[in-house]
């Protein structure tokens, strides 16, 4: 017998239309592509957004098919993530940090129809445009400008697009929960990219569990900031969650470096962010530069990479804001875990408080972590058994789009390719990438742990610590630094300040001095590049 | 094309498997009915729920049979909350204060196969059963006792029964997020009660929505304590939503005394706690009478009824606890709104806020609510018009249990028996039930506002306003009063006390003294009674 409830569809045209009629005013902050900046608010981003729903079914777009974007995180961006799967169709964002061949592959492997994008990528995009054979249409997410179009007659104006739209247009009537409503490829370190495809249903439960206490503890009083940007997992949900809650949403455009986030942030009385520790550190560095505080910012979530602890005590110590530390990845929507205090530790010292919230966390109601063996066997939440990290729930994938690399699940878990440790109250914490673990004698050395400390060092800049090759104990750590400017680090320095901080055969064998650390379009190191260089330094 | 995620039925086992999971010595302190307490925590709610399920199962439960439970906010009545559904059973709540023949009515209708009931309901079982055809087993929510059981043959022992089932037992495998989990029959103020059927799915939403920041804003770190009774709408799913976020639980069983529950929040240091108006007064005069404060409690929900403001400001100037105003009924889960501030508001003066806090509030994400007119035509969100409260919602009844009463809905909206008005902020206030409200020479007048203001005055106790027939204007608003012990009110007092407060016309005509305000089994006011006595008075 079923329940006798009204069948409603979760469908993400419903949270914008929450949005609108209970928070028509809400305030939409977005800093333009071209400078200045649009003041707007929920009523008129779901207006324009169906309008927009209308312009692509008018264009011939059939259910479920790709429209890409490429653009920062601005209210255009917003008006496509609601007008896209409004319309019945997918969103697909594209990371402009992505190397041009991994751009056409995606694009032609989506078989994405329309390409939105902003001014910036206009370049890229020209140069790329013969490539992408599915493309029909390419939009710039601009006003019409007559000396842009003349140049470029193949691409389209935003508004002009727009204006062909019903101006009393509604939803697409026919959508399941179950449809698919966006798509992001991920950006692994190797190989070739594979789609995470969303649907209505994963994605608002996504939403409404991240709005939560424990998760981002959005409300209506926030003024939210998401410096992760649109085209990183959905910015980790926060342009679905924010209007949901009714939130103020500042859109910070292209403006990611110190200067500019911490002008708006304090201008527009943030309460709350997210990014990934890089960005954070460019950040840090400004606010000591101009010795300046953060006098509205309540917490950031900071993940996307492991975050060194120091950033953590930095932004608590000397600038009051709560750094929650975040796990996830595309496959799952991205959120997997979240630390947070429980009520039997409120009762602890500050310090022993903030010791318990170095790691990633506990998983959210909806998320199911475990760590497994080589034979797929559930090893015990115990705080020691290390093993590889599993996770099921309704916003996991359960393949890749269009089936790419077979099926990926073990026993219906999907492996997320991380080593970890999990604790007796779900705490997890990331060793490393089953494949950069360091396998030294038989025993693992985590480089995350390493990395993190080293970043606590004032000489070093940034850092990784790979597995070296080592003719005796088959792989030993070695760091690899890039100092501040105008300091050495030797391997002697390093090896004494990891004293007592780790196990003595933890410590690097040798330090490795470089100009830069490769990152893949999301921030995360490229290890395999760094192995090529300096794998073998242990062996000479 | 469908997304490619995981597909999971959202069920209400998933809740208490997470808890058990990742806050397995989460504490449930639970008061006992015969006196004392039992702690336990999520981990053995689990395990005795999973084995209540099974032995459910073997005594030939069927699947959406209806299991009855008559009883306090207690350890076992929170594994029956888990166990019933679990089984793919239907969980039916009783209102121990309903009168005798409702409850016939209600379990007969209900066809209720067991009935689980705390010892302090033996009597009233017993006097009742001969009556309950459907019942086939009657189960005493204690351990064995010998003397009970020899005089008593007809019952069984809740321990007994629960070490029928077996140790390693495993949900029922085959749900379905929209078979039926529970039921909770209206205790209307006239007619028959009639059943909202609930499903796993419409309980999990609700129960996710009403842990985010702008409802109960429900953490890991609070300590939680439902006043309002697991039979009165599930507790506004507290018993659901505490373990989803891992809260510490504490159940007060039968002691909802001032005396007893202030002991209890100060004791278990409970954060956040919820109930309807009636019990709150209680309380605040214990604490008045004692001079004791609430240091740990942060926050209340109050809903049921309306809150009278002055509730609200004592709460608040007196003790430190913030009063969050509610809106909903048995046929919305019941959350249907809830009154918070916006980011818009932060800038006004906490005098100004306060005046926003005192309406019944938004609909958060899930719900939407309209006023509509006589011919069920949506009025406009504008503070003004006036109209009859409709709601739809995907934990909103469709129809009633069994079809009673015919489809409720008009034009896919559920008519909620209120009269409202909804400004633009989405913010509501509930004027009245539409049988209630006064007709004033064809002017409406709320008899909730005059309540709650009469409530404000020192020497009232209790109030009511009624529309009493009126030779010349059809209906004008009369007071009935129940004074504070050794205090007078006369008409010519609450006439001034109302000058200024609200417009003329509106002040009653006059004040009639009673013994008690009637109300029914949830604390309405049943004002069909005070008809019958009182509303004639002014025809004098």
């Amino acid at each position: 017998m079923h329940g006798l409830m009204m069948e409603q569809q979760l469908l993400i045209s419903g949270i914008i239309d929450h949005a609108a009629k209970y928070h028509s005013d809400g305030e939409v902050i977005s800093v333009n592509t071209n400078g200045g900046e649009t003041r707007t608010n929920y009523a008129e981003v779901r207006a324009r957004a169906l309008r927009l729903s209308s312009a692509l079914l008018k264009r011939g777009m059939n259910k479920s098919d790709r429209i890409a974007t490429i653009a920062w995180n601005n209210h255009r961006h917003l008006e496509l993530y609601y007008a896209i799967p409004g319309a019945g169709l997918v969103c697909h964002t594209l990371n402009p940090r992505l190397f041009p061949e991994q751009f056409i592959y995606i694009i032609n492997h989506a078989e994405d129809r329309i390409i939105f994008f902003d001014q910036t990528f206009l370049p890229l995009v020209d140069a790329l445009r013969d490539k992408l054979t599915c493309v029909e249409l390419f939009v710039l997410m601009e006003p019409h400008n007559e000396e842009l179009a003349a140049a470029h007659p193949w691409m389209e104006s935003y508004e002009d697009f727009l204006a062909t739209g019903d101006e009393n247009a509604s939803w697409s009537a026919d959508l399941d929960e179950k449809d698919a409503s966006s798509l992001c490829y991920t950006s692994g370190t190797t190989g070739n990219p594979k789609g995470a495809l969303y649907s209505h249903r994963s994605t608002l439960l996504h939403t409404i569990m991240s709005a939560t206490p424990d998760v981002m503890n959005l409300s209506a009083c926030d003024s939210v900031l998401p410096v992760v940007p649109m085209f990183h997992v959905n910015a980790w949900g926060i342009a679905y969650s924010a209007p949901l809650v009714g939130a103020k949403l500042v859109m910070p455009g292209p403006g990611l470096d110190g200067k500019s986030l911490v002008g708006l942030l304090n201008r527009e009385k943030v309460s709350f962010s997210a990014g990934v520790p890089t960005i954070w550190s460019g950040l840090l560095q400004h606010l000591s530069d101009t010795n300046t505080k953060l006098p509205h910012m309540d917490r950031t979530v900071i993940g996307g990479s492991a975050c060194p602890p120091s950033m953590i005590d930095t932004f608590r110590d000397d600038y009051d804001v709560d750094v929650i530390h975040a796990w996830g990845m595309t496959e799952l929507s991205p959120l997997g875990s979240v630390n947070n205090l429980k009520y039997k530790h409120l009762s602890l010292s500050k310090e022993e408080q903030n010791a318990l919230r170095i790691n990633q966390g506990r998983p959210p109601f909806g998320i199911e972590l475990g760590v497994f063996d080589e034979e797929a066997n559930q090893l015990p939440n115990d705080g020691i058994a290390q093993g590889d990290l599993y996770c099921r729930g309704p916003w996991v994938i359960s393949e890749y789009f269009s089936g790419e690399g077979g099926d990926p699940l073990v026993d219906g878990w999907f492996p997320t390719g991380d080593v970890a440790v999990i604790d007796a109250d779900g705490n997890m914490t990331i060793r490393d990438r089953s494949k950069d673990i360091i396998k030294s004698g038989g025993e693992w050395i985590s480089s995350v742990e390493l990395e993190g400390l080293a970043m606590a060092h004032p000489n070093i800049a940034d850092a990784a610590v790979i597995a070296a090759r080592h003719a005796k104990w088959e792989e030993r750590p070695l760091l690899i630094v890039v100092p501040v400017e105008g300091k050495t680090v030797t391997t002697e320095d390093m090896q004494k300040f990891y004293e007592g901080k780790v196990a003595k055969w933890w410590i690097p064998d040798a330090v490795q001095i470089t100009d830069e650390i490769p990152r893949n379009a999301t921030g995360k190191i490229r290890k395999n590049l760094l192995r090529e260089s300096f794998g073998d330094v242990l062996m000479k």
